[in-house]
């Protein structure tokens, strides 16, 4: 006896997706349950290899099997019958999902004599013969490896005889008279006949299936995905229903909960006599869901059942196509369906108030990243704006105002009280203000990682990049785009989640934090074991982002305390001094400006931890550029304006990034690490003595060499000891440093002897790694992503390959040498929701994002540690299948 | 009994070195070969741990040993003896030479007594009242530590009231009436007396040395140099001599051969009655050594005898220090002479002609940097120029010529046969030809390894970087040095070697490769089992390279051939162009001449392998950043000049290294990779059609994910196809990368996977790596390196420990997925002798390097091959010391 090649859809079951594919299994998981599924069978993978194996000839038993199988689904119905023909689908499908990758054939069946029958049994003999059209192109290009070209000419040719524009208009009898043509051009092309003998049909069709598993484009697809080449795909046949056989016919697609809202109750639409294709086209209007309630009851009563059974099943909300075929409802698919963060979270919540799923479940199955909807501002969804151009989406929110060039007018106006948009072509830190004052940000360079998109961030406040349509004319005060001019004052409205800018002021709703979020970050919190911190840089953000959820702050960049109108002429006088004295005397400015934004930060984190990284940046981006804010910086300063340009032409760089800049600037300067070292110990100081909880962590940025930070640690320490001998007070801190650089990751063991926390610097990090400059990579980044020759933009995304393994190898090494150093993560990473899960993978102490991802972070912190702990269940007995909350996660049906 | 804490002299060897110390195990090597020592003792480093051990007090038995061993050496002599003093020094000694790290006391044994009897002695009282003076001072400093503040003031005072300007001016008794003084400073710092007892004095002496080793200066530095802690100090006690007894007493140095050719003979100088400072000093003018043969003729022949005994046991050439008092003579010191380049070669040559060492031997012990010297033309070194200035020495030999600032200037001037050098702020590509004409060329900005360094050391060319005082005008063309204008035409000489800039015109001398030379290096090649290549972009670098000994080419710059007059055009053509159609159109001009310079570049490797580099720089080094250089171009192009502006504002760069360059152009315009694929390949056929054997190895550089590479290799071989069908010949050739990111190296495991070779490009891998742009680093690396943050300018010497480590997993696992994978390297640091062994070490197939460097690298190929089968053969022996050709090169006695 042969070997069973072939499984009814009532004999499978959904777990053996390696013997019937992912598709098979499904399908007969459905049947199982009982729905009106079209009845069908699966040819095994294990068929497919053995056909493949045997030099492209099916297997013994193979064929025998398909035609007792073919017996048991044509019902009343016959395949190839003249009465009531039946049509079947052949379809692919793999054990991974491979969309597009392989080939399906639909309508097997039709040929002269089944498609006029079927004409006249539907009363269209239009699609019938149009079906039949369909097919034999399909047919020919697959599995007969004819080219579409010649088909398309002889459509058009049909159309030009008929004297109509679209084959469309063309009538059944011209259609048909296009089949006659089709078939000509299928023998002259391969010599032989489009086979009439539906067996035929069907025999080739599954051959041609059997190997388009060794096509070029889905060896390539498995090459990039990982996936096993022996593999092999399995195929499905299946018994076509018709939703336009008439008015009892239809077909529609339902939700069993609003995709928007998460509001409970089917939600859809459908369309009576008609098919699919129909309701995608959108040439006729559906009607809702529920007036099938009036039109077909019984189907509708049937349907809603099946809805409610296939979401208890699948304990998610359903996404369903149906068909209906002369009175009979067919269910032909099933999934979870796609929904909003709004909507995400009140069916996670609801669900467990219904019993269906656990707190843990709904934890799990929340897109962490669809979060980021609800934190921010948002554009109506019911205005229909102008869109002039599209840009980055750099910093998540909608915002609308007068558009000015300028920082300085940005912040006039905004004093006045005017809502104002700063459009630049780039921002650099000396247009802080500006976009401080700002509701947002629109530039025309840099990518999402640009000076803009990462302050923007910081502020929470929207941010549209590099959309280089936009030409900011400084000096015209105009903005051209795309032909057309706009001058200083129009309005314009951004939208920062999809990186649309639009013409007007469009309506924008507030995000409203409804009780199902607060429900869900409590659960979320409850099962975390992952400190998530954030990164800001002044008092005010600090008690945002607490309300948020911070846990402590992870950076703070003391720079950008530097760049405020009544520091940055003291920064300016630091950075022009010819000698120590004159540094000394402008940083003696400074330090108690220093000193009271610490003591801020200190305040607003009673009890948490605060990690303060020395100076970063290289000096000249606290300069201007321009020859005439020089000559009025020169002024200001009292010093030549030629002396102040060669300055600047000196501290000019190649490579800034990676130019002299972070602990470079303090080993050369160490009174500028002095200087930092005693306004943080002294707010520090004083703030305890207020009764305060102080928790300081220095952090020395750029580190490469465990020499360097050994001179910056003791320049720190000294400062603090100082500064506690002057006041009298003891705090206790901590000396850590930044890993941002390749060499600092490498060598992380020898320098841990002197750090007492690490945190990864992973913006940096990835630049060094990759060799590749934020700044610049727009120029081929999208190309890249495009192609799939990146499978992220690195800088959103942690490269858990490349730069992944330095932060393993970094942490390892650490704790090597000092077992309980703490570790974290500071970049932009550690606000995205798998690069946060790598975090904790690799055993990070805490992550640190800007304040408006920290919900982000603290549902991904706490879905990885429900995922560890299911694994670590399954590890105990013994499953190595996906554990449950895997499976309602990504399991589609 | 006591533990034997004291060795005399006689008693040690020179293996001794943990027990005894370096300094302490040599003078007993020495005494034991029968050499006149002045006679002492060692204390061991056991004695120094015991101590520190024991709460800074001697271990039983110590001091009596002592005793014993100074009664040994007095002789005629007595510690403490008023009619013959014996004098003694204290001096520190460890395992390791830490120099100037710890503590040494002279003239041990002076007191008011011995000072007068050694006076009258000498006949010079005053010289004996000034020891005695320096005795109290610095025994007070070491030994009861007090500063040195008050002894200086005091002795001002002294001279104030003598009313003489300088303390050389004090006579025998003022000087005395000091020491009286200097002792109430002692008093009164300290509470206790200056010791007149010469017991005391040394009891005292002894444990402040012992206690020194636990200094901060000797902790800091035994940390920074990797020395342990518990090793502790010897204390070596000497006699003390002096050649100022009268003429039967002098003192001198001399040299067994001549340290700047290298000649055999006795080389050196000596002063009669004074001592060693008096040599160094320069007040006297010493005689030649060999007139000491007429006025002391058997001192003479005594010396000669120690000279060839001592150069006979070191087997290398002696550099001795010696003092004759009253007629005897005593050899205080020998070590291994330094020497030129050019010395050191002879010297080897001829010893192994001698039969006192092996080829072996001789290769080990060249130092191969000091080949530089040999192999490019010098300074006279009897000139004695003015220097105007100090750069870096970019690039090693000697040029003269008149100065100009324009590089047309130069090939105008150059072609009127004057002899140029190019003076810039920085050299830029578009400054090519201008460096081709000069003879020399020197920049105010830019490091080790800027784009003049890179370019010039690859032509072989003088060059002196970053002369910050050099400030050139291009306007008013001139150039200002210290306050000094110099106009266009004036001339300099560089000295590329040491980075002086000369005023005038210095003599130099062109170099030759002498007969030791091509003796040595064939002898290294027999030894060496390492390929060399070279760096190279075009035929003529490619003949003079082969000539050096150049196997093959590890990188050849396909953009270097661009910069020249006919190609820039087109190559700016194909970057202005907004279309495929035109970019290939300009690409196709292209084609033909690269495949000339191909061609001949086969010619001149004709059987060895060639590694080509596609396109690397960012497209903007191609174009001009001047406007008036803009206009012209535009004007050449026939575009407008706005739009010519606009494009090269589009491709600036906030960080060009990390930018749109090396293989990413290549995946974003794939027609430039297959343009130079195919102007390869068909200057291959071409080349292999003519009889000549090609070995063409294309590189893809700048690659981070082997996606990007598997692109690249497609596009290549794709093309080579091509060219192969159309010309009906078929040639070998590799596809392969340079790993130049650490992601690439991170991932060479995936990577290896298509390359068929790897080659490290140290240079980027460095910058990424570090986070360190060569060009931007000349701010802060040198007070990194004064301070010794970093061991070396990593741009010159391989990070061995960091980088490094990179190299050693990415060849590591390269071979893990690739075993036969050839792996080389291509860096800068491919010629420096360290990184040469290291690449050995790490099993490197092959390194590369600038064709001036290639017999450096030959060297140093065949030292590590010698290192290598040495510590085989020791390991084989069971002999864990280091092996006769280490001990020959670095332990000096």
């Amino acid at each position: 006896m042969s070997r069973k090649w072939v499984y009814a859809f009532v004999e499978g079951q959904t777990s053996w997706k390696s013997l019937l594919g992912g598709k098979g299994a499904n399908l007969a998981e459905m049947t199982n349950l009982g729905l009106p599924i079209p009845p069908g069978f699966t040819i095994t993978t294990e068929a497919c290899n053995a056909y493949l194996e045997g030099g492209n000839s099916f297997p013994e038993g193979l064929w025998d099997q398909v035609l007792v199988a073919m017996k048991a689904i044509e019902g009343e119905k016959g395949f190839g019958s003249t009465e009531q023909p039946l049509l079947v689908s052949v379809r692919s499908g793999a054990k991974f999902s491979m969309p597009g990758m392989m080939d399906t054939v639909l309508n097997l069946g039709l040929n002269r004599e089944t498609a006029v029958t079927l004409g006249r049994l539907m009363g269209n003999e239009r699609f019938a013969m149009d079906s039949l059209r369909r097919l034999i192109q399909l047919y020919a290009k697959i599995v007969m490896d004819v080219s579409s070209h010649e088909f398309d000419n002889a459509l058009m040719d049909a159309c030009a005889d008929a004297g109509v524009a679209e084959e469309t208009e063309l009538d059944a009898q011209q259609l048909e008279a296009v089949t006659e043509r089709y078939r000509r051009i299928v023998k002259d092309a391969t010599g032989q006949e489009f086979p009439e003998d539906p067996y035929e049909q069907l025999r080739l069709a599954i051959a041609a299936v059997f190997r388009s598993w060794n096509g070029r484009r889905a060896r390539d697809y498995r090459r990039m995905e990982g996936i096993a080449d022996d593999l092999g795909t399995a195929v499905n046949i299946q018994a076509m229903v018709f939703g336009n056989m008439g008015e009892d016919s239809g077909t529609g697609v339902a939700f069993t909960r609003d995709p928007s809202t998460g509001a409970p109750g089917l939600f859809g639409e459908y369309l009576l006599n008609a098919q699919g294709e129909d309701v995608v086209a959108g040439v006729r209007t559906p009607a809702p869901i529920s007036t099938l309630e009036e039109s077909m009851p019984k189907v509708y009563e049937q349907f809603l059942g099946y809805a409610q059974k296939l979401e208890d099943h699948f304990l998610d909300m359903q996404d369903m196509e149906f068909t209906i075929e002369r009175g009979t409802l067919y269910m032909l698919q099933t999934r979870n369906g796609k929904r909003t963060g709004a909507s995400a979270v009140k069916i996670a919540v609801d669900m467990v108030a219904e019993g269906k799923i656990s707190k843990q479940q709904a934890v799990a199955r929340v897109d962490a990243e669809a979060l980021d909807q609800l934190l921010h501002p948002m554009i109506d969804p019911s205005a229909t704006p102008t869109s002039l151009a599209k840009g980055l989406p750099a910093s998540p929110g909608a915002a609308a105002g007068e558009i000015v060039f300028d920082p300085d007018e940005a912040e006039d106006l905004a004093r006045e009280g005017k809502a104002v948009l700063l459009v630049r072509t780039e921002t650099a830190p000396e247009d802080f203000h500006g976009m401080v004052a700002a509701n947002g940000i629109l530039t025309s360079r840099g990518g999402m990682t640009s000076h803009a998109a990462v302050v923007a961030r910081g502020m929470g406040k929207c941010c549209v990049c590099g959309a280089g349509e936009v030409r900011v004319d400084y000096q015209t005060q105009k903005v051209s785009i795309g032909g057309r001019e706009f001058e200083r004052g129009a309005w314009f409205t951004l939208d920062g989640s999809t990186g649309h800018v639009y013409e007007g002021q469009v309506k924008t709703l507030e995000p409203e934090l409804a009780g199902e979020f607060q429900t869900l970050m409590e659960w979320a919190d409850s099962f975390r074991t992952t400190t998530v911190r954030t990164n800001c840089d002044d008092p005010e953000a600090a008690v945002t982002a607490r309300k948020f959820g911070a846990e402590g702050i992870g950076l703070c960049r003391t720079e950008h305390m530097f760049f405020q109108d009544d520091r940055i002429k003291a920064m300016r006088e630091m950075i022009v001094a010819d000698t120590v004295e004159e540094r000394e005397r402008a940083l003696a400015k400074l330090e108690p400006l220093q000193e009271q934004d610490f003591l801020g930060i200190f305040k607003a984190m009673d009890g948490l931890p605060v990690t303060i990284r020395t100076l970063d940046p290289p000096l000249h981006e606290f300069l201007p550029h321009e020859d005439a804010e020089i000559v009025a910086l020169a002024k200001e300063l009292d010093i030549a304006a030629a002396a102040l340009r060669s300055r600047i032409t000196t501290l000019r760089e190649a490579n800034p990034m990676l130019g002299f800049r972070g602990c470079r600037l303090g080993n050369i300067y160490p009174e500028i690490t002095r200087t930092q070292a005693r306004a943080i110990i002294r707010a520090a100081c004083t703030a305890q003595t207020q009764g305060i909880e102080v928790l300081p962590e220095i952090m020395i940025p750029l580190v490469s060499d465990v020499r360097e930070l050994r001179v910056q640690t003791d320049l720190v320490r000294t400062a603090a000891n100082e500064v506690m001998e002057e006041t009298g007070v003891t705090v206790e801190y901590m000396v850590g440093t930044m890993i941002e650089l390749p060499r600092a990751a490498l060598l992380a063991d020898e320098i841990a002897e002197i750090a007492e926390f690490f945190s990864f610097g992973t913006n940096d990090l990835t630049q060094t790694t990759y060799g590749l400059s934020r700044d610049d990579s727009g120029t081929f980044l999208p190309q890249y992503l495009q192609h799939r020759w990146f499978d992220n933009d690195p800088f959103q995304v942690l490269d858990q390959h490349g730069v992944g393994k330095l932060v393993q190898m970094g942490t390892q090494l650490g704790r090597g040498t000092r077992p309980d150093l703490k570790v974290g993560i500071c970049g932009e990473h550690g606000g995205e929701p798998s690069s946060v899960r790598f975090c904790i993978r690799t055993g990070l102490d805490y992550v640190s994002c800007s304040p408006y991802r920290v919900p982000i972070a603290r549902l991904a912190a706490a879905q990885e540690a429900i995922a560890q702990a299911t694994q670590a269940e399954d590890g105990a007995s013994g499953n190595d299948e996906a554990g449950p909350v895997a499976n309602a996660m990504e399991a589609g049906p």
